[in-house]
């Protein structure tokens, strides 16, 4: 019997064996992983959290899914640590599918997954706002009520203020604070319209957090709402993750399991509230003093993340529960920030549209430009815009997580020991390629395996339909039964993994069905829109910043165009949505843009199918012009 | 040793001794309790639920401050029972000052204690409106989101409507709600801005509550918001009253006492849904249909009620944390009725002028009117409003529970037993009464104090200053040391009690100090009017209600005017609620009236102390014209 471990925050999927530890597949795939002892048990630094996928609802107490606790372990874990599912990795045996979490390594992993913005100059003019007030002190002639004494004294150094409302749960502590503070305060206001905040005068300092929330990967930004200075920036892994890679795996956990929208739901704001948590303890920063965070992600996360049903987003005619801009209280969603704070979702444009396209469309302002510019964001799902000033039409595909890495056979995440890019020699047909890290390599990640592929298809290694071609011989091309199954990348003495590194035809059709789908929704979101002339192509996304444009035109991934009209912005839904965050216009703007563009579903346009088939071949997919 | 035990929901006082039961006090104060075994332990029908007043923080586990439960007793309690206090009066010994709740017997007091008001006739126009909706489904053609779909079918029928938020609580079922009730349902929209419930199309009844929110006492009527219909009213006692009798002993509490605020607030809202339970479960009405409740209440009421710190509002310069009209989720203040439903305060006027005032002037229009207008409402606390459209003056002056029955020494609530109406023969001294219920007395009522203390006046068995007459003679008036000390309104023969009822010197000194306060507070507000004229009383409060105009006027209760000039309107308060609970016009109105009325604090004018101690005298208070 053998079960499936993901590692995280790695992100990297493993097979266990009954008769293997932990600790025996971490050195097997080269996971970093401190056992100074080598697995004697004598070091207990070979820490690791279990987090089994069954729900707790099915279990029985006899049930196992794994091998009990040893009397060493407990020498060497704390009592919490115990009852947290914490493990020494050389005595762990796991009989059941599971994640397994390597404690710290949250901090190595940062660095690299870090989406690459384009750090876009932003006028600062935040919805929250401060003033240092001196109020006057009621007396027998002067017994205004602490709240209209503190409006007033607002109103005399804000003149375009006139009235302002106050949280409930502020206004509960609202004597206590001005006696408290010697009627000496310093006041938070938010829109013009709440007091959302009255602390010591000492006080002044007032941050925002912006967050794009991957379906894979989350990335924050903690920002200082005075200056629009950018604090710190932090990633993590989704941690919905070990329920599955898609939005849909995810949608239909909810749908199965009593309580799994709550479940899911709160594990992605615990990822969020670590997120925050960090960064504003490695930056001294009071928690408290964040008082707005601004969201965007695709539709799917945004419901889940809400607790609002995810279900008919997933399935025909794909309606979400909301669309527009939404604000809640940070407390309503239980985020540890300011408990009088914000948080806002950017809208959505259509079913998969989501928030992270507006916020796209935002950094990007394609709807402010004469040119006709054809926005490719891709992640796990494509969303593809394309228009000008007078027009937009969006659509979205189901690209799968192929591109980032993801379920492909030696795939991962664009961290250490990734081949990141790759080389194949004329005429030999031997591998150059550089690794994240300068490690030995472990896998494969997106732009790696699109230099691969790209190649190997300049090469002629892989025809037209996406097979092997079998009439090549080289020692790199692994034949069952005179027919090529697989390219050796990396020979197992030279890997980091004791095996060898391989494409297999399988990894390669993966991505012919990802840029199927990007070709067909591009194709059909052109015609639809009967705009001849493409003048940009933006690619945006943490992926798009890695790969070689060149290769990724080569293969066909977008639409053909000269090499200097295409663009790399990065994480363009992050800068989108500090963007956001930062000015309330650009807000309003959101707003706007998300009403305007009209969404096109490309699945229901007649020769779907076949412009899905022939975005599928090789070397090119698409060519417009 | 001794201590007291109030039993409630009665309020009525006694003293009990070391050696005695519960049940012997139950006796002697002629206080109704099943007991068909005569206390020989063998019925158990004397279950009573004791309270004590000692905060449970300071309680360590030896403490004892009852006899220990014996096994006869828990042969006749409940599990629960036991857990929740619950004894048989006839094994009870108590050993410190306690609040004894005698079960079922709320139901006997609710007709007597219930507001009359005057039922004033009111213009529908409620914040809440329902709609039946038949909502076209989803389609590839026809996507937009649910939220969107629901507000576009509202706004097809309600032209005046153009968008509508949403409650997030609610939006978190809003897709399966509707595709449950196959998109056909009844929505229910408030301020023609917020979508508070979607529900089966079988639904349309929507209900309001409103309530008066007493020191000593709780008023609530539920409402059919459609039609305005009374559906039913009940009342019942301010369970916080073991906390002492008024406000500035509840302040105390909340301030000596950690989470002492939290405490009195829970105790109050489990108060006010027992109400609303019962009122609803009476008459078959789903709570879930509650949408609205308007709440008036003194200032330390709403405060403690709402959370917010009362402690300023009870010292100088008795400021309140906040006067405007308030509105908050009914779950924001933990009320049972829709969850989606909000509950409005009314705004205050000023210190200790509170919402009730308000809601009192809303009743009574005295802003409308040429005529000048002195309205009293006497409560624990009582506040006066005089003036016209041109100008409104408001005061509050402490008049102390003597007038509603309360801390004098046979003094009781106007309910069974209780003397309501009394006589005394001008030779022959002896009086003649009349008793709530047609049963042998068992004390004295407000609007009975007043009658014998004017008749006393009228036989000048008192003199001027308040002092009884000890040159009269009479069995009837009981000498100590030649001064006569008390009057004997029933001999002990003929009493409920088994001992006689008296008033005695300090039972008439509690009068004249109420008396002193309402005149002193009255004459220096029409002083600080610079008004000349009074052109009509309105005198206010359930206790206006039951007193004889005459006596009243006569013991200078009010200022002296012609009688018919009087007009008595009963809880004016309660109506006042209604009007703003059914109409939203109303409630616009209060919030203009809260801020136009003046206020004047009596206690800083230079008279003060001068026009009090006159105004405690007999038999004539106050003169004007």
């Amino acid at each position: 019997m053998s079960c499936k471990i993901t590692f995280q925050p790695l992100g990297k999927r493993c097979i266990i064996n009954e008769n293997q530890t932990v600790l025996d597949i971490v050195r097997k795939n080269g996971i970093r992983l401190n056992n100074a002892c080598g697995g004697n048990g004598t070091c207990g630094k070979c820490k690791i959290q279990i987090k089994c996928k069954m729900p707790s609802s099915l279990k029985n107490e006899d049930y196992k899914y794994m091998n009990p606790i040893t009397k060493i372990e407990k020498k060497f874990l704390t009592k919490m640590e115990i009852i947290n599912n914490y493990r020494l990795a050389c005595f762990t045996k796991i009989y059941e599918d599971a994640i397994v979490y390597i404690p710290d390594q949250d901090n190595e992993m940062e660095n690299i997954i870090l989406d690459r913005g384009r750090n876009l100059k932003i006028d600062i003019n935040s919805s929250i706002k401060t003033y240092d007030l001196i109020i006057k002190e009621p007396s027998l002639e002067d017994y205004r009520d602490d709240k209209q004494r503190l409006v007033d004294a607002i109103c005399k150094v804000e003149k375009s203020i006139s009235n302002l409302k106050i949280d409930y749960s502020l206004l509960k502590n609202l004597s206590s604070i001005l006696r408290r503070n010697h009627w000496k305060v310093n006041v938070v206001v938010r829109n013009n319209d709440e007091i959302i905040d009255v602390r010591n005068i000492l006080k002044s300092r007032i941050y925002g957090v912006s967050i794009d929330l991957g379906t894979t990967t989350l990335a924050a930004s903690l920002i200082d709402l005075k200056n629009g200075k950018l604090i710190t920036r932090k990633s993590k892994m989704n941690s919905q993750i070990q329920y599955g890679d898609d939005v849909i795996s995810r949608i239909s956990y909810c749908m199965l399991n009593t309580n799994g929208l709550d479940e899911l739901s709160n594990i992605i704001r615990e990822d969020i509230n670590t997120l925050i948590y960090q960064m504003a303890k490695e930056n001294n920063i009071d928690i408290n003093d964040i008082f707005e965070i601004v969201i965007v992600g695709n539709t799917v996360m945004e419901h889940i993340f809400l607790k609002l049903n995810p279900e008919y987003i997933g399935k025909a005619p794909f309606v979400s529960g909301i669309r527009e801009f939404i604000e809640v209280k940070l407390r309503q969603c239980d985020i540890v920030a300011s408990k009088f704070g914000y948080l806002c979702f950017l809208p959505i444009e259509a079913g998969f549209v989501g928030a992270d396209n507006v916020a796209v469309l935002l950094a990007e302002k394609p709807y402010l430009k004469n040119e006709h510019s054809l926005l490719i964001d891709i992640g796990t799902n494509g969303e593809i815009v394309f228009g000008n000033k007078d027009k937009l039409y969006s659509t979205s595909c189901a690209t799968g997580p192929a591109l980032e890495g993801a379920q492909l056979s030696f795939g991962m995440r664009a961290t250490n020991g990734a081949i990141e890019k790759v080389k194949i020699n004329d005429i030999t047909l031997e591998p150059t390629y550089e690794v994240i890290g300068k490690v030995l390599p472990k896998g494969i990640c997106g732009s790696g395996i699109i230099d691969v592929i790209a190649e190997l298809v300049r090469l002629k290694i892989i025809l037209k339909d996406g097979s092997f071609n079998s009439n090549i011989k080289s020692d790199r091309l692994i034949k069952v039964k005179n027919k090529v199954k697989e390219y050796v990348l990396v020979w197992k003495e030279e890997s980091g993994i004791d095996r060898d590194i391989v494409i297999k035809q399988k990894d390669i059709r993966a991505v012919q069905l990802a840029k199927g789908a990007l070709y067909a929704g591009a194709k059909l979101l052109i015609k639809h829109s009967k705009i001849k002339r493409i003048d940009k192509i933006i690619l945006a996304g943490a992926f798009g910043s890695y790969i070689d444009k060149k290769n990724a035109l080569y293969i066909g991934l977008f639409p053909t165009c000269p090499l200097d009209k295409i663009e790399v912005v990065g994480n363009a839904a992050s800068e989108g949505a500090k963007l956001a965050l930062l000015n309330v216009i650009e807000r309003e703007e959101a707003k706007n843009i998300a009403k305007k563009v009209e969404f096109v579903e490309v699945a229901n346009e007649r020769d779907f199918q076949k412009e899905f088939f022939e975005g599928m071949n090789f070397p090119y997919g698409i060519s417009i012009n």
